[in-house]
């Protein structure tokens, strides 16, 4: 059992429970007589890098609680991906502040940094136990049943669409939404949990799991609008063509990248705008608007599921319990274990670091524009309770006076 | 006391509270022994005009309970704007239904068309009860306090922008979200409510009652970035240069406007992109994100203020009441009688119609870019109960090793 101080910080894009993460390590870690202090880095690795650390044990249960509720990243993230010189400098402050633990809670570019920090620490002969806790809305990382962050996103996302249905069926016409998700189409299916009655939209779904072909879209369109006079749509900002190339890039003029070479998806209108003038000037339909969910989705203060809260606080315990009783490095994952519960494991860091879990073919319609009631069966339990559900009106029409004497 | 059928109905956007006023009539009217029937008409004005009823009276209450509790209008809205000719076509239709009661829900275009219709029924001698019962986001019928429907997107922005200062907290730059708000910045003005620290965005706020100038917009954004590192704005959509040429026009290729001759300005993300292209390229800043809240504002289903429901329910039993005790036609409004109470009134329809509230400048600082504590404390009571709220870990910072022996 190794002893000392322990370092924990956050990576990535924020989710509406990764405090709860911080506070499962942070309240766990002071069970453990051994544990010297707890610190927090500040925005990330780079918060390691420039030695900008908060000392979490002299918070108060009760403020780490009301943290736990709240959204984004509490202590900071960065989109740094450190290489060998930047881990060398990692651990020099490691080594000069004596800690001996590291846990960082982000995606797949997070749990890349925690394997860089880990080989590193090993070439360097330096004690420290690296833990990989997983977060993302975007639910990609392999190895796990899903993703704490991702079930309140998907929340969101259900809620959301739930909504611009009906919105859309009291003023009819096309709404284009789109949502999150570079690779994998998770958070995009999840539109498909808003539907209540059969005719309810979202109708059509386009996830980056499929090839987007425009024309096919627009035919899509057509059959949906023409049988039933409207369509709500639910597009994943990575669609892309048979090349690969994501459909925003045959658009944008100025694309932006991040360290990690990934393409800038978010922030930008630019996708569900051009969807949109497709429809209009191919189709000839009037109205038609498009939303772009952008960080709502990920950041909303007051739409979680509370499953995910407890999943999200329970990773960050065992995350620390796996360090505390066990002899090595690794991320902690979710396993289902029945209709609903689940287990955590710890897995060796290269099984998840760097790799993209996408949507099971089982969970996308043969049409590929819809999911499948198995997607429906995993993603219902994650929701949590209280899930907000519409009601609609009886049909009791008035026999017609004017219209019948004419 | 009149008697016979009444007829209610739903025109223009949808709000999350819409439905309490549609049920809030159809109860209240069964309170009434003389009121035989409660007809609903399928997409407002519209429906009268297709004889396309539903008959409310068979509804169950706890039905209409649920319904009450759905966003966007149960029964369907338009944006059909009645002409003379289209008032006679619907009187055809009323007369030959014996109906002898309009309630329109709706905002500043449907209270005008209630006003053509009460107009057109005193010249053709039809014995017809018009009330208009006040719906919008945008809080901009005059006479009233504020307007039900107001309050509930008032919170979904607050709460939006709780979340989106605590992203971009996380992960610096800048942040640009654009809220819904044609000549009204009040539901703008409502991103201030999310705020809880001094430091917390939105940093600056940007209304359609003051003068848009982009080269004063760059300089506001770059001195908030250059103090604190990173910068949350607030911009209605409807904002607009000194000539009141609205900002989303300058960029626009092919605008759009409705049967009430407004352009579109939502279902677009182009504003957001806009501004965020201006801020990168001027202000050489590298993070620039934009969000438009878009339908989300209006329809997101499980974000409601309960005294925004209770009000709009108020405002649908009021208007019954008004209705059948009162001997003429008129808008419901709702006044203020303390802190916090309110009262109902029935306005000349002509006080209200086809008239815009804008915000009053005493709920405006004299920066121009922020709300005053005036505007904070009407909006605080509207929110309703269990606004979330977000936490802070508390700084307790770890003193520098390697920075203090260098």
């Amino acid at each position: 059992m190794a002893s000392g101080k322990i370092l924990v910080a956050q990576g990535g894009g924020p989710t509406a429970v990764i405090n709860q993460s911080l506070v499962g390590v942070t309240l766990e870690a002071r069970h453990f007589r051994n544990v010297e202090r707890v610190y927090g880095a500040r925005h990330g690795v780079r918060g390691i890098l420039e030695e900008d650390f908060i000392d979490l044990t002299q918070e108060t249960s009760h403020n780490l609680e009301l943290v736990a509720k709240t959204p984004s990243s509490a202590l900071g993230s960065t989109r740094d991906k450190p290489d060998v010189k930047y881990c060398q400098e990692i651990f020099k402050v490691l080594r000069a502040h004596q800690i001996e633990h590291f846990f960082y809670i982000g995606g797949n570019d997070s749990s890349d940094t925690v394997q860089i920090v880990s080989q590193q620490a090993q070439k360097a002969g330096y004690p420290l136990r690296c833990i990989h806790i997983p977060k993302t809305i975007d639910n990609d990382l392999v190895g796990n049943d899903h993703t704490p962050g991702f079930p309140s996103a998907a929340r969101f996302v259900a809620q959301a669409f739930a909504g611009a249905n009906l919105d859309n069926a009291s003023l009819p016409g096309v709404y284009v939404g789109v949502v999150m998700g570079r690779h994998a189409g998770f958070l995009t299916a999840a539109a498909a949990l808003g539907k209540k009655f059969p005719d309810d939209g979202p109708h059509l779904i386009y996830l980056p799991e499929r090839t987007f072909v425009l024309e096919q879209f627009l035919a899509d369109v057509k059959a949906v609008h023409d049988r039933i006079g409207r369509c709500v749509i639910a597009v994943s900002e990575g669609i892309h063509d048979a090349s690969g190339i994501p459909v925003i890039s045959l658009l944008a003029k100025n694309s932006e990248h991040d360290a990690h070479g990934n393409l800038q998806l978010s922030g930008t209108g630019a996708l569900a705008d051009l969807l949109c003038e497709e429809i209009k000037s191919k189709l000839q339909i009037k109205r038609v608007r498009g939303d772009t969910f952008g960080y709502l989705q990920r950041s909303f203060i007051g739409c979680v599921s509370d499953v995910d809260q407890c999943e999200a606080r329970e990773a960050g315990e065992k995350a620390v319990q796996f360090a505390m009783r066990g002899d090595r490095d690794g991320s902690v994952a979710i396993r289902r274990s029945g209709n609903y519960a689940v287990d955590y494991a710890l897995l060796q860091l290269q099984e998840v670091a760097g790799k993209t879990r996408v949507m099971e073919d089982a969970f996308i319609a043969a049409s590929g524009t819809d999911v499948t009631e198995a997607f429906r069966q995993y993603l219902r339990p994650l929701l949590g309770a209280d899930m907000p559900e519409a009601s609609r009106l009886r049909a009791n029409p008035v026999a017609k006076i004017i219209a019948a004497a004419s």
